[in-house]
C-alpha cells in the first residue's frame, strides 16, 4: 500500500502535465493547492515577466511588504505599507495590511498618528460622495480601510480621528457577522449613560442600520452604534469590535458627540471613500419632485417613487392613496426646501453611487394646512432613472 | 433579481480581500477561475518579481512559445520551442507544445527532421537506463516526449525514426485510454500479415504488455503493438494513436522489424529517457542470485524472490516447492549465464529506477538433467532490496 502511495505521489508531483498541454492556468490551481514545484513557480516567473503590465511602486511595495511580514520583520513590513499608502492614498491592501499590523506592535499609537498625513492631503477637498452639505452642518465620515472618522463641516474637513471597526473584513451582512456595515445613516439616540453598560465608556449614539436600502438588499443585524470605552485607548486597536464604530472616549464626550444633531448630521460609513464618482444631479431631481407637487401633478408626483417605496404608512400603494387625498384636495400646495444635504454611497470599484441619502428642511404650506420639518429620503437608481426608495418627515413641534 | 446580481458581482470583482489579508495564495485561485483583476495580475507580477528566483532561458523561451500559441503564431511557436529544446534537451514541456503544434502546420515531417540533431546529440552515449547489452543485441527505446523511436546496437545508437504514440498524456493505466503505456518489455509475436486489417499496413509487432509490474500496479489494457499504416507518413503525426507505437511502414518492413528477434530485443517505452538515474548494481545481483543456486541454498536462493512473484506455476510458494523438489535432489548444479541485457524503467523526476528487465542466456547442467534458453527476469525493489518479481525460462529446442 505504502509502495502504491509513494508511486502515486511520485507520478503526481512530477507528471508537468500542465506545462505539456500549455495550460498556464492549471498551475495557479496547483500553486493554490501547495502543490507546485520548482520548474513550475518558474514558468510562472516567467510567465509573469512576459506580460506586458506596468507594475506601479505601490503595488511593489506592498508585495514587499507581504515578504518583510513572511519574514517576521513587521516594523519594516509596517514602514513599507506607509511608503506604499504616500505613494497611493486609495490602495485599501496596504491600508488593510498595516493597520492589522500595528496590533501586533507597541506604541501603536504612533503609527496610527503618522498615516495622519496622508489623510489630511487626501481631504483638502471634500469627496465626491459628499455631494451637498449646508456650511454649518457636519457630516461624520467613517473609512474603515484607515480606520479613522473624518468630521466635515459644510465640505471642509474639521476633525480626524483615529476609531476601531467590525474585527471582520467586508460589509456586515447579518447579525453577528463581526462586520461593520458600510452605508450611509443618520443618528437616531443618544443612549442615555445610565442604560449603559461599563464598557461603552458611558457614551454611545446609535444610527438607523439597516437603512431602507440595507433592508431591500436583505442586510440584517442591529444595534450599531458609534462609543466609547471602558478601557483606554481601545480606539487605537484597528478592527476589534463586533461591528460598533468606537473612537476615543474623552474625545467622543468633548469633541465629537457635541456636534451630533439627531436633526441634521448623516454619517456615511465606507471601506474607501472613494477619489472620483460620477454622481448623478440628484438636486435637479428633488426640485423637480418639489415641483410636480406644487404642481398637484398627481401621476407625475407619483413616478417620482421607486416601486420597493416604504414610509411610516405602508408602500406605494398606500402613499398613492394617501398622496391622492392630501394632493388633490388642496387648492394650492406651496413647499420649500432649504439646507440641503446628499450623501452619496459607493462600493470600491462603482462607477456610480449605489444610492443616495437626501436631507432637507421642509417649509409645507397649502389652502387647508401647513407644517415644517426634516425630510429625510434615501434615493435609488431604478431602471436608469432616480428614484425615491423611502421617505421620512420629522415634523418641528 | 437582476439588480441583486449586479451587485453582487461588483462585490465580487473589486473586494480585494485577498490582498487586504495578505493571501497571495488566493490570487493563484482566482486566477485559476478567472476572477482575477488588474489589479490582481500586478501583485502578483510583483510577487514573482521578488522572488529570488533565477529563470533559465529554456524556460523563457517555452513561456514565450505559450504567448505566440495564444496570438496564432504557429509556426513562430514552433521555431521558438525548438530552440527551449537545444538548451535543455530534457524539457519535456516544449518537447509536447513542439509535437502538439506540428500537427496544425504543413511540412510537418521537416520539422520532424529538425529535432533529431538535438536527439542525435543526447544519445551519443547509451542513456543510463541501459545498463547491459550485448555488442550484437538490439534494445529499443521509444520516448514520448520527443516520438522517436531510438534503436541502439550493444550501447550505440543505430537508428532513429518518428513514431507516433497515444493522443492522451500520460502512462497507460486502462484499457481504453487512449494511452502508450510507459514500461520495459519484450516483443511476443509478429502478427501474420494476412490476419492484420489493412489500416496496419501489413506489419505489426506484438510486446508483452501489461508486464508483471504493471499488473502488480494494476494497469490493464491489451493489444499494444509496434506497428504501420495504410496512410503514408502517419507517424508524422504526433499523438494520434489509441495506444499503440507507430512507425512508417516501409522503414518499418525493411530496417525496423528486421533487427527484431522474439529471443533478444528488448522494448522500453518512455515518457522522458532520462539523463541521470542512480541505478543499482544488477548484475552482481543477478550473479549472487546464481551462486546460491549453484550451492543449493534453497533459502538463501528463494531470498531472492518478491512476495509477489509469479511464474507460470503461480506465485512464490509453489515457487519454493518447486524448487524444493529441483534442487535438493540435485548433487551438483552448474549455471552459466551469458549475453545479460539489463534495462531499467523510471518515470520523470525519479531518482531510481522503478524496476528491471534482465534477459540472458542460461545454461543449466546437473547430475541428472540439463537445458538451455534464455532467461528473463523482472526485478524490483522490495524494503530497499532488490528482488524477482517473475521469471521465465524459453528452452531451446
Amino acid at each position: 500500500m505504502i509502495l502504491f502511495l509513494i508511486l502515486f505521489c511520485i507520478c503526481f508531483l512530477f507528471s508537468y502535465e500542465e506545462l505539456e498541454k500549455g495550460e498556464i492556468k492549471g498551475l495557479f490551481r496547483k500553486f493554490y493547492e501547495g502543490k507546485i514545484s520548482n520548474l513550475e513557480l518558474k514558468v510562472l516567473k516567467s510567465y509573469f515577466e512576459s506580460l506586458n503590465l506596468p507594475v506601479e511602486d505601490y503595488i511593489r511595495l506592498y508585495t514587499k511588504g507581504l515578504l518583510l511580514e513572511k519574514q517576521g520583520k513587521l516594523k519594516e513590513a509596517i514602514e513599507t505599507y506607509l511608503r506604499s499608502i504616500e505613494l497611493n492614498p486609495y490602495y485599501n491592501p496596504s491600508y488593510y495590511r498595516f493597520n492589522f499590523l500595528i496590533r501586533k506592535v507597541k506604541n501603536r499609537e504612533l503609527y496610527r498618528e503618522r498615516i495622519r498625513k496622508i489623510l489630511e492631503k487626501r481631504f483638502k477637498e471634500a469627496p465626491p460622495i459628499l455631494i451637498e452639505n449646508p456650511e454649518n452642518h457636519y457630516v461624520f465620515l467613517v473609512e474603515k480601510m484607515s480606520q479613522y472618522l473624518f468630521i466635515f463641516k459644510g465640505k471642509e474637513l474639521e476633525g480626524m480621528y483615529p476609531v476601531t471597526t467590525g474585527m471582520n473584513i467586508g460589509d456586515k451582512e447579518r447579525e453577528g457577522d463581526g462586520k461593520t456595515p458600510e452605508g450611509i445613516y443618520y443618528f437616531t439616540r443618544f443612549i442615555p449613560p445610565k442604560k449603559l453598560s461599563e464598557i461603552y465608556g458611558g457614551v454611545a449614539v446609535a444610527i438607523n442600520y439597516p437603512n431602507p436600502y440595507d433592508k431591500l438588499i436583505g442586510k440584517t443585524g442591529s444595534g450599531i452604534w458609534l462609543h466609547g470605552s471602558n478601557e483606554e485607548d481601545r480606539n487605537k486597536l484597528p478592527f476589534s469590535t463586533r461591528g460598533c464604530v468606537v473612537a476615543q472616549t474623552y474625545t467622543l464626550k468633548t469633541e465629537i458627540v457635541p456636534k451630533i444633531k439627531l436633526s441634521n448630521t448623516l454619517i456615511g460609513i465606507y471601506k474607501v471613500i472613494p477619489k472620483e464618482l460620477k454622481t448623478e444631479d440628484v438636486k435637479k431631481f428633488i426640485l423637480s419632485w418639489k415641483e410636480a407637487w406644487e404642481r398637484k401633478d398627481l401621476n407625475k408626483f407619483i413616478s417620482f417613487y421607486s416601486k420597493h417605496f416604504t414610509w411610516k404608512g405602508g408602500g406605494l400603494k398606500e402613499w398613492k392613496a394617501y398622496k391622492r387625498r392630501t394632493i388633490l384636495s388642496k387648492k394650492f400646495i406651496k413647499v420649500d426646501i432649504s439646507n440641503l444635504s446628499i450623501l452619496a454611497f459607493s462600493k470600491m470599484g462603482d462607477e456610480n453611487p449605489r444610492y443616495y441619502l437626501v436631507e432637507f428642511y421642509q417649509r409645507y404650506e397649502s389652502d387647508s394646512y401647513s407644517d415644517e420639518g426634516v425630510k429625510r429620503m434615501y434615493v435609488v437608481r431604478e431602471d436608469g432613472k432616480l428614484k425615491i426608495l423611502s421617505e421620512e418627515f420629522i415634523m418641528k413641534k
